[in-house]
Order: structure tokens, then C-alpha cells, then sequence
């Protein structure tokens, strides 16, 4: 008999669905860029449905995809086009467990929503620091396997930094499971960390207990103008200095990024009439209600003073508040509604951002300049880097130049001591990069540990790895 | 030939000592309880000196012992009595790397003692968190391998929170290195991650990244009575949702541990002159110059008036600041001095920890209540909690004691949801805990990432497992 129908006939009715109407909308990815096929979709309600089903995929050797909000960006989700693999989503796993006020924790069901997990410790008045365009459908299950990054990284850390405990289920279905009341735990080292980033392909995580904050009470922002790069960099180590522990965005943009906004999102008010090469947007804040304002104006006096800004707004309203993070918000989408654009998640060491933005320039002469555009996390030294596609050029060859573009930003980047992938990930599009840019030593023992842990090569096969 | 022999012979000279006379100094641990015997002591100078030993030791399959500052409480850097395991030293390796006042990040060896660390940043105004009783002796190695806590974890993390990057030798002499300049780096999951807690099974971290935080500005700290632990649990409650983010020390003591103070060491002056139970220090810090002290006025005053502390003692200058806190930090000497004793580090559910405190009296009938001593890091549920011999007791019987009071309190505290080891680590002494209290499926897959990462069993074995 075919594996999946033994699949089917061993599972209750209710854990399943073969309607091929509902299985396509879990076929593709929100770009929209790839997509795969799939007979069966799984919908666990608990750790144990979810333990059982691994059990028989190990059994049957069947290829098993895991499924959070579907928000990543790297084919992490995607099942092949053969349509031999099975689909699990988490959707029906998203109670909040329990909230510990006094001690800051959550414990959540893995497909909890991250905006579910933030309001329900605004409740609390604890605070839930991941910030993601994606917060309203993306699952915290998902956040954790890739590791997610987003506008809270500066102050708060990459999700890694938020899981204090992991419910996993194994690829050979056993339940493993490093959530307890306590925050000490010292016993050697610790498996359940592998699984942060491995993007499901060592196992599901079901549940986990992450880190709250308490509640912020008071925070700050300005839009300042600059000439060049180098002067944002000058303007962070000042705020940095100053302080530290209250930064918590600091976001760039250009003018090309503003214009872009201009032209698609007439309802927002353009800072400045957009008459400057670059903006910064930073915001300081606080859980206690402390006098950040004068915190902020001694920064912008001090920028100004010396010349490292040239302008600089206050929003004066909750309005003007959203018009501003609105610039930088919603540029991913203007630029996607512009036309198509190759786009990079690299991290560059800081000082030298502005060295690459022109060496990457002139290694590929035949793009416009006009058409790169940087803008991103650039106290985290992420940007977002990404080139659209020439007028005068057809989708077709565009297309042709996606694999050149790519090899020379992430040429450029490994030279300069950077990441081809700061924030997203690698999934199913960038298991050649990671290949080609990590030692020999690194890669196999990566392999290895992927073999070792899950030898049937069922958990999200063809990601990470080939 | 012998195989320590062919080791001698394929390395310089400048890399080994077989002279007993300098061994000796290398074969017991600190507490003096455990030792060893070896024929060799290796002491590179650099990463590839140690990838050089490792690669010949993987070949003619020798077991090595690395050793940082040997302040481990648990064995982990002693060899066997055997005499055929040979030591490797990182004191040679000591140098502070990069210091980056910028970007709050320091590379250093992993033979640099932790002070030296702490002092490299203070001078640029960086302040780098782990605060131990050891930190003049060990080794920021030895810290990652145990991931060491201490008395800043409260408000800074254990060592894994405060650690950015690698740089290990693998088991086959391989060279793995995570240290980057960039903050970014979202490759799949993290191997890496695995050496934090490994305590040398894995590998020998030879350089690592390390937070660093702004320089305390201003620091308040006071010592209060309590009636009981649920106060002092109250208390807790009151400074965290007041000021969580200052909140870097809440220490517990008792009328017990005070008294040992005041029995041998005459020069240090006893708060309340010990009249009451129960005593908590509690620090604030800020790297601020803003106002802790009215904070902690808020805090005692709103404490005394719900009769929640009885008494309260802020110190009005540094000597007696000082004082205060050597009745606590002196505590582990006071008891060394005073005689043997069974010790634990564990760790409780904070809202546990009264009910285990009666419960293990009633567990251990035989034992007087007053050698029960129980101080440590209360905000963090951490006690050590240590039994001494009871004055009618011979030392000998007194040691045929000590597996069955070990077993009694590690069950009760693993019936609590608590952990055996909750700073210390597993080293050579806790190794049927850690089978005992583990599950079978966690603790077969630490095997075997051990035997697919160290297949010959020549990196520290004999710690962790068997």
C-alpha cells in the first residue's frame, strides 16, 4: 500500500486533511517565488498527536515539511514538487500555557502567533520584544527555527536570546523536553539549542518558554537627515555612548528608499519633502517613565552641533509617530509593488557598510545606480540590499542575472568579514551559499549532526542541506 | 614506543613539561577532595600549537585533560589515577585579543583569567558581568566550558548569554571559529552552541567573543532582616516589579550562616548583631548617575511598612559596604574552615524553596537542623545548600553519609521540578545524577553527539559520562 494512505488509515480522521482545496493554500510562500505539492496535510492538536505522527514518518520513512505562519522568506516551508511529502502545521497548537508575571516568563504552544504572545503580556504589563512586519499570522514555532531577527535585535537580541526552554519532538518521535519553573540548569551541554535556527529539519518544536521584559512606559524617536553614511555610523556611537541600554531602533534609509515610498503610499507625509541622500530613523525607550525627551535632545544638539546631521524631526503626534516608522516600514512593500528586485539579507561589520555600498557599486557596472537600494538594521550592521530590476531589461534576463548579482554582493560580503544570510535564514534558496561559504570543517559537521539526529533524512528534507 | 613518548618526541620542547615536580601543581582540584596522577603537561602558546597536540593526541588516540584556572568545584579538569591521560594547560594563552568600546565586545584567549577581562574593560569604560569568588584564578575558558554563574546572573545571564562567538579545536585537531565582527549571522543552526557546558568533552575553546556592557555608574545596595524565606521571596516580588531592570544581586543568609561569619572572622562586624533569622543583600545598579537611592528608600520603606522585612541596614561608607557583603561572599571559606560538610548547588522553584527547606530536615532525621546551611542566589532559585558533619559523628561514618543525603535531597529536589546542578556543572562527581536524573532519550542523544564529535573518546573523558 502507498506509504501516505497507511499514514492516513493509522491517524485519526480528525489529524488530517487530503482535500486538495485545502491543502494548496500551504503550498506556496508569501513572496509568492515558490511553491511545491503535497497529498496530506497533518493538524496536531499536542505534543503527543505530533509525537505519533513523527513515530509512523520515521516507521514509513516519510518525508514530513513542518508549517508555522508560512512567513519566511528562504522556502523553509515549501514541500517538493514531487508531492511525496507530507505537511504538518502547527495552527492548532497555539494555547499560551501559562504567564509568569513575577518572573517574566511565557510558556506557549509553538503555533502561537507572536502578536498573541505579545498581547497577552501587555495584559500582564510584560513586555514580548520580537517586532516583525509578519507579527500578526508569523508563529513563535517558526520564529524560533529560524532564528528570527527583526527591529528588536538591537536591544533585546535575536530570538536565541529569548528561549529559556524548548518542547521538541524528534525525529524519531520522542519527546524531548528542557522547560522547567527553574532558570538554572547546569548539566553539561545543552542539545535543545541546536534546534533555534535549524529550521525543522532536527526535529518540531511544540512548546517554549521565552523571556519577557517589563512593559515599556516611555519611548522616544526622531528622523534625522544625513550626508553620507559614514555620518550615521558617527551619529550611532554617539547615542551608544550616551545611552546604551535605552537604544532600541536604529533604522536607515535613503532618499531612493523614500522616494519609492512617495510614489506608491500617497497618504504618508514625506519627511523633509525628501530633499536629503539619507535619513536614520532612532528610537530610545524606557519601563521606567524617566525624562528620555532630554535624553533624545541631547543627542540631536550634540549631532547638530557637529555637524554629523543636517536636520532632524520629532514627531509631535501619535500620527506623525506611525507617518514616520511608516517610511521605514512599509519600503519591503513599495518595492515589491514597484516590480521585481534581487534581494540580500547580509550583514556587513559596520565600518565598513559604506566601503561596501561602493564597491558593490562598481562590481556590477551594468546595473544603474538608481536601481540599488539599501536600507535596514543598521546598528546591527543588517541591511537589506537589494537590486531591481533595469527598465530597459527584460524579466527574462533579469532573471538570468539573478545567480551573478548574487555571487558578487556575497563574494563582496564574505571578503569583507559579513553574513549572506543576517537575519532569514537558508531554506531551500540558499543551501548552495551556505556550502560555499562556510569552512569545509563547519559544514560537515553540521552534516553530520543532521544525520546523527535524524538518519532517515524525514524532517524537512532539502533544507539547510541538499 | 610509548605513546606519551611519540608525543614528546613530535612536538618542540617549549610545549611540554614531564618534570613531576611542575605536574604535581596540575593534579588536584581546589577543594583538595580529588586528584590525579599524569606523566605530561601541555602548554601551547596559540590555537594552532593546541590544534597541533590535539591532531597528534586524536592519532595515537591519547586522552587529554584541558585545564583553565582549576577552580571547578566538580573534578572536570582532574585525570584519572591511571597516569596515562596527559594535561593541556591554556595559561600560555592569555592574551586579551581585540577590545571594542564601540560595538561593547571583547576577543579574547580562552586563557585569560576572568579578572583580567574585567579589568581590560573597566579601562575603556565597558563592563564585562561574570562576578566570581575564583576571578583573580580562573580562566574565561573555563567559565564557557562550565557556563559559569555567579553573583551577576540575576541581571546579566549565565556565561552562554554573555558569549558571541568561538574559536575551538575539534576532537580531530579541526579549527572551528564563530568569532566574527559582525552581530548577524543566521547560518542553520549553531554547533558552536554545543561547548558552552561541554566542560572540554567536545573540544578546547581557545578564543571567544564576550559582551560587554556599559560601566556601572551607581550602585545601592542594602542588607534587611526577615522573619522567613516567603519574606524574603515577598521582597523579591516588590524590587522586580519596582525596578527589575536595576535589580543585580538578591542574596540570602541566614542567622546560621551569620554566626559561622562571626566565629571566624573576627574582624568583619555583624549586621543586627545576628538577632534575627533570616538576612537578603540586594543591589540595584545602573550605568546612570540617577537616583538608585531613592529607589531602594522606596523599596525598604514600602517593605517595613508591610512588615514584609523587620529591619534594614543601607551602608554609609565602602568600608562598611564592604563588610556587608563579606558576610555573605566569605561564607563557603567560613564553612571550609569550620569542618567537613556534604555541599549542593541546586536549584528550586523559587516559590518551592520554604517547603524544601522544611522537607529535607524531615528526609534526613539523623542530621541536627542546625547543620543544615542553606545562602546562595535566592532571585535565581539557586541555594547552596550543604550539610556539615555532625559533631558526634566520625569522619568516616560521616562519609558513608554522604550518598545516601546526596540521594535525598537531589530526589526531593528533582520531585520539586528542580535541578541537582544548577551552577557547577557535572565534572567527575556528578555523573550518576546526571544519567539518574535525566531522561533516557536527552541523555542518549548527549552520548552520542559525544561519540560522533569525539569518536576516540580522547577529549576529557571520564566527565560529563562515564
Amino acid at each position: 500500500m502507498d506509504k501516505i494512505k497507511i499514514l492516513k488509515k493509522k491517524l485519526k480522521k480528525h489529524l488530517w486533511s487530503d482535500k486538495q482545496e485545502v491543502i494548496n493554500s500551504y503550498l506556496y510562500e508569501q513572496r509568492g517565488n515558490l511553491n511545491g505539492k503535497s497529498q496530506l496535510l497533518l493538524k496536531p492538536k499536542s505534543t503527543l498527536d505530533v509525537s505519533k505522527i513523527i513515530k509512523l514518518c520515521n516507521q514509513y520513512k516519510i518525508a514530513i515539511i513542518p508549517q508555522g505562519g508560512r512567513t519566511g522568506l528562504c522556502g523553509g516551508t515549501i514541500p517538493n514538487k514531487k508531492g511525496n511529502e507530507v505537511l504538518i502545521t502547527t495552527e492548532k497548537m497555539n494555547k499560551i500555557i501559562t504567564v509568569d508575571k513575577e518572573n517574566f516568563n511565557i510558556v506557549v504552544q509553538s503555533g502561537c502567533s507572536l502578536i498573541s504572545i505579545k498581547n497577552t503580556a501587555q495584559k500582564i504589563e510584560r513586555f514580548f520584544p520580537i517586532t516583525l512586519p509578519s507579527q500578526e499570522t508569523c508563529t513563535i514555532g517558526g520564529n524560533i527555527s529560524t532564528n528570527a531577527g527583526g527591529s528588536s535585535v538591537l536591544k533585546y537580541g535575536m530570538t536565541k536570546d529569548l528561549v529559556l526552554g524548548l518542547e521538541v519532538v524528534m525525529p524519531n518521535g520522542s519527546i524531548l523536553n528542557s522547560i522547567k519553573e527553574i532558570k538554572k540548569d547546569n548539566r553539561g551541554f545543552d542539545p535543545q539549542s541546536l534546534h533555534v535556527g535549524a529550521e525543522g529539519t532536527l526535529g518540531i518544536i511544540t512548546a517554549a518558554k521565552l523571556k519577557l521584559f517589563p512593559n515599556i512606559k516611555n519611548k522616544v524617536m526622531a528622523i534625522v537627515a544625513l550626508k553620507n553614511v559614514d555620518n550615521a555610523i558617527e551619529l550611532l556611537t554617539i547615542v551608544k555612548d550616551l545611552f546604551f541600554e535605552h537604544l532600541s531602533s536604529f533604522e536607515i534609509n535613503s532618499n531612493k528608499g523614500m522616494a519609492l515610498i512617495q510614489k506608491h503610499f500617497l497618504n504618508i507625509l514625506i519627511p523633509f519633502g525628501n530633499k536629503y541622500p539619507w535619513y536614520v530613523i532612532f528610537e530610545l525607550s524606557s519601563n521606567e517613565k524617566n525624562t528620555l525627551d532630554n535624553k533624545l535632545d541631547l543627542i540631536l544638539e550634540k549631532a547638530l552641533a557637529t555637524k554629523i546631521i543636517i536636520d532632524a524631526i520629532k514627531p509631535q503626534s501619535i500620527r506623525q509617530y506611525n507617518n514616520i516608522w511608516n517610511t521605514r516600514e512599509l519600503l519591503s512593500q513599495a518595492q515589491k509593488i514597484d516590480g521585481p528586485s534581487i534581494k540580500h539579507d547580509i550583514s556587513i561589520p559596520i565600518k565598513k557598510i559604506s566601503y561596501f555600498l561602493k564597491e558593490a557599486e562598481l562590481r556590477l557596472p551594468n546595473i544603474p545606480k538608481k536601481n540599488f537600494l539599501a536600507f535596514g538594521h543598521l546598528a546591527d550592521g543588517n541591511l537589506h540590499y537589494n537590486v531591481s530590476k533595469p527598465i530597459d531589461l527584460s524579466h527574462s534576463n533579469f532573471k538570468k542575472l539573478q545567480k551573478h548579482v548574487n555571487e558578487t554582493i556575497f563574494d563582496l560580503v564574505y571578503d569583507l568579514g559579513g553574513s549572506f544570510s543576517a537575519e532569514h535564514g537558508i531554506g531551500k534558496i540558499k543551501i548552495n551559499e551556505l556550502k560555499k561559504y562556510s569552512s569545509k570543517e563547519e559544514f560537515m559537521l553540521k552534516r553530520n549532526l543532521k544525520k546523527l539526529i535524524d538518519p532517515n533524512n524525514i524532517m524537512n528534507p532539502g533544507k539547510i542541506f541538499k
